[in-house]
C-alpha cells in the first residue's frame, strides 16, 4: 500500500503544507518516524519530536504553530488524533482484507459456506459445517463437523474448532486457540484406574467475542460452555467444561476458570487469575493479577486480591503488615522481655 | 444420528410409555431439554423438571411415579443413570468414529501404519514412524521421524509430535499439544552469550494417558521425559525435560513442572501449581491451586498449600491470621502503650 | 545413523580398547545404557556404573583406570565430557538436518526464499515473505505476508507467524508458538460495548533468540514488540503488545509480561512470574517462581520474590514469620492475659 500526500489529504479532508510529492507506505509513532512513514502529532508533550522526525508525512491539528523548521510534509486536519485513528482502521482493514478460497483448502462436500469468505491454504472445513458470509478462515485452521460460524468472523492461522461448536458473528479468534476439547473429568472406577466421562456437550460463543492466541476452551460434558456477547480473552486462557462467562467480561492472559463456574457481566480479571469450579461470580467483579478465587462472589462491583482472595483493600493492608512481620515479632519479643 | 424411541428402548432394554413415534438426535440435561433431544431423570432433586421439559424422550427409573402429566415420551429402565451413561458412551463413540486415510494426508513411504487408522486432511506422518491399529490422527497433526504410537490412540487436530517420541495405546491427546520440544537448558559460555545444550533424548508416554489442549512436554536432554500409565493432564500444562510423572497422577490446567523432577503415583495437583526442578514428590500427594513446591516431598498422602507450599492445614490457619494482621498489630500497639 | 567404534574413535581422536567391531546408533546415560548405545564416564561419582553398563561403547578419560572387568568397548580421549558434548552436537545436527522444499508446501509467487532451505509439508509462506539461507520451516508452519526471516533460523512444526513480523538469524522457535497476534487493547466506547484498537505494529525478534513451545507474542499497537539478541523463552510464555525484552534475558515457563513493559539485559525469571504493564525492569534482575512484579525495578542485580514482589531475602524472612503466625498470636494472647 503506497499513498501520496494528496491521497492521504483527500481521505482525511486535510490540507497539505510542504512537499506534496512524498508518498508513504506505513504508519509510525512520531518519535520513531522513518522515511516513507506517516505519523501524527496530537499530544503537546510530543511536540519536540516533530522538528526532528524522519517521517515523510505528519498529521497535525489545524491550529498547530511550528516554532522551528520541519522537514516532513504536514497535513492539517480538524483533529489529528481522530484522523490518525481513522488511518489505523483503514490500514488494518486493507491488511486483513483476504478473500477467496485457496485451491489448497479442504471443504467437505456437505459443508455450506457463505458469500465472500476467505479460506486459506490447508484449512479444513468438515462435514456439515455452516460458515456465514465474509468469514475469514486463515491457513491451517480446522473447523470440525457440524460447526456453525456467523458472519464476519475471523479465525487466524491454525485455530482448531472441534465438532458441534457454535461461534457467533463478528468474532475474532487468534492463532493456536483450541475450542471444544474435552473437559477434564474422570470418575474413579476400580483397581484398573479411572473412567473417562464422555464429553458430548459443545462450546457456544456469542457475537463480538475476541479470543487471544493459544487459549483452550473445553466443551461441556452435556449442554454448553458459553462465552456471552462481547467477551474478550487475552492469550493462553483456559476455560473448563460447562463454564459460562457473562457479557463483556474481560479475562487477561493465563486466566484459569475451572469447571461449571459462572462469571457475571462486565468483569475484569488481570493476568494469571485462577477461579475454582462450581462458583458464581457477580457482575462487575474486578480481580487483581495472580489472585485465586475459592468462594462464590455474590456482591457485585467489588475488587478482590490474594490467593485465596479477599477484599483488595484489606489484602493490601494485611500485605503491608506481612512485609513488616519481622519488626512486629521484634516488638513482641521486647514486650515479653519487659515483663 | 437420528434414533426412534423404539431403537433407544431396544438399546437400553427399556419399555416405552407415551408416543412411540418420536425420534431424537441429541442428548440434553432435563432442565435444558429441547424437542428432538433425549434426557434422563435419576436425581430426585430434578424431578420437578420432568413435567415441563421440552425433551422428546426421557429415561426414567422403572419405579418412577409421575404426579402430573408429562408431554415427553418415557423410557423406563432399571437404572436411568446407568442407561444414560451408556447412551453418552455410544454417542461419543459414533461421533469420534472417524476412519480412512484422506488423500490430502501425507504419509512418508518409510512410515508403517496399522489397520483401520484414520488420518485426516493435511496430517503428516514422517519417516520411519510406526502407527498402531485403530489410531486416529486428525487433520493437521504432525508426527515426526521415528515416532511410535500404540493401538487405539487418538491425536486431535493440530497435535505436534517431535521425532523419537513414543506414545502408548489408548491415549488421547488434544489439539494444539506439543510433545518433544527441546528442554530449556543453556550453559553460560563466554562473552558471546550462552551455548544451547543439545536435547537429544525423547518423550515416552505410556498407555491410557490423556493430555489436554495446548500443553507442552519437552524431550529429555538425554534419556526420556516419562508420563506413566494412566496419567491425565488438563489444558496448558508444561512439563520440562527429564521429568517423570507417576502412574495415575492428575495435573489440572496450567501446571508447571520444572526439569528432572519426579512425581509419584496417584498425585492430584489443582490448577496453576508450579514445581521446582530436581525434586521428588511422594505418591498420593495433593497440592492446592496456585501453590508452589520448592522442596522434595518424601511423606506420601499429604496435602500442600502456599507458595512456597507447606502443610495445607497449617497454611490455612496462618492465612486466617494473615487476614487479621491489622487487628494483631493494633493489639501490639495497645500493649506497648500500656507499659 | 549407525557408527562403528572405529568411526567414533576417528571423529573424537580417541583410541579403542576392547572389541573394535561393535557399532552404535544412539546415545545414552551410562546408568541407562542399552546395547547399541554409546555413553560416557566423566564424573567419578558414576564410575560404579561402567562395570555393569549395557552400552556397547563408553567414552572415558585417557587416564581412567578400571578396577574390574568391563564388557563395553572403551574409547579413550583427552576429555570424555568434551568428547560426548561433541557427539551430542553432531547427533543433533544430523537429526535436524532437513533440506528441500516439499511439493506439498505452499510458497506464494511473490515470496523470496534463500538457498538450502527446508520447507515441510503443508507449510505456508505468504506474499512478499523473505526467507534467508538455510532456514528450516517444518511442516504446517504459517509465515504471513511480508514476514522477514534471517539465515539459519528454524521454525518447528506448526509455528504461526503473523504478517509483518521480523525474525533474525540463528533463531529457534518451537512448535505451536504464535508470533504477532493482536495486542489485548480495547477502548470503552458507548452503551454498545468496547471498540477494538487496531493493532498494526509488528514483532521484531533479533538474532540468536530461542522460543519454547506454545508461547504467544503479541504485535505492537504501533511500532514493535521487541525481543533482543540472545533472549531465551521456555514454553507457554505470554508477551503483550509493545513489550521489549533486553539482550540475553531468560524467561522460564508460563511467564506473563503485560503491555509496554521494558525488561533489561541478562534478567532471569523463574516459572509463572507475572509482570504488570508499563514498567521498567533493570538489567540482571532475578525473579523467583510465581512472583508478581507490580512496580518498576530501577536498581540492577537484585532478587525479587512474592506477589506483589519485594526483596527476596526480606520476603523469605517475612514468610518464615507467616508460617509461625499462630505462635505469634498465642504470644500476644498471653501478653494480654498477663496484664
Amino acid at each position: 500500500m503506497q499513498f501520496s500526500a494528496q491521497q492521504v489529504a483527500g481521505m482525511l479532508n486535510g490540507t497539505i503544507e510542504g512537499n506534496p510529492d512524498v508518498s508513504v507506505s506505513k504508519l509510525s509513532k512520531i518519535e520513531e518516524g522513518v522515511p516513507g512513514s506517516i505519523s501524527f502529532l496530537a499530544n503537546p508533550a510530543y511536540t519536540q519530536y516533530i522538528y526532528g522526525t524522519q517521517a515523510s508525512l505528519v498529521i497535525v491539528n489545524r491550529d498547530f504553530v511550528a516554532t522551528a523548521p520541519i522537514s516532513a510534509t504536514l497535513i492539517r486536519v480538524e483533529s489529528a488524533a481522530a484522523a490518525f485513528a481513522k488511518l489505523l482502521e483503514m490500514y488494518n482493514q486493507v491488511k486483513l482484507n483476504k478473500t477467496g478460497i485457496s485451491k489448497h483448502a479442504y471443504i467437505a462436500d456437505s459443508a455450506k459456506v457463505g458469500e465472500s469468505i476467505y479460506a486459506g491454504e490447508f484449512a479444513v472445513i468438515s462435514d456439515n459445517a455452516r460458515i456465514g458470509n465474509n468469514v475469514k478462515i486463515y491457513p491451517q485452521v480446522y473447523v470440525g463437523d457440524n460447526v456453525v460460524i456467523g458472519d464476519n468472523t475471523t479465525l487466524f492461522a491454525g485455530v482448531k474448532v472441534y465438532s458441534e461448536t457454535v461461534i457467533g458473528s463478528n468474532c475474532i479468534i487468534h492463532s493456536g486457540t483450541v475450542i471444544g476439547s474435552d473437559g477434564f473429568r474422570f470418575e474413579p472406577q476400580n483397581e484398573e484406574g479411572s473412567r473417562k466421562v464422555p464429553q458430548i456437550g459443545n462450546v457456544v460463543i456469542e457475537d463480538d467475542v475476541e479470543i487471544g492466541a493459544n487459549c483452550a476452551i473445553d466443551r461441556a460434558t452435556l449442554g454448553s460452555t458459553i462465552l456471552r456477547k462481547g467477551v474478550k480473552f487475552d492469550n493462553l486462557v483456559h476455560i473448563a467444561h460447562n463454564v459460562e462467562i457473562g457479557e463483556n467480561s474481560y479475562l487477561a492472559a493465563c486466566n484459569v476458570v475451572a469447571g461449571s463456574t459462572r462469571i457475571g457481566k462486565n468483569c475484569m480479571f488481570s493476568g494469571q487469575v485462577g477461579i475454582v469450579g462450581h462458583l458464581q461470580i457477580a457482575d462487575n467483579t474486578i480481580i487483581t493479577a495472580q489472585s485465586g478465587i475459592s468462594k462464590s462472589i455474590n456482591k457485585p462491583n467489588e475488587v478482590y486480591m490474594g490467593s485465596p482472595a479477599f477484599d483488595a483493600n484489606k489484602y493490601r493492608k494485611a500485605y503491608i503488615h506481612f512485609r513488616n512481620l519481622d519488626a512486629l515479632v521484634q516488638r513482641v519479643d521486647k514486650l515479653e522481655k519487659k515483663q
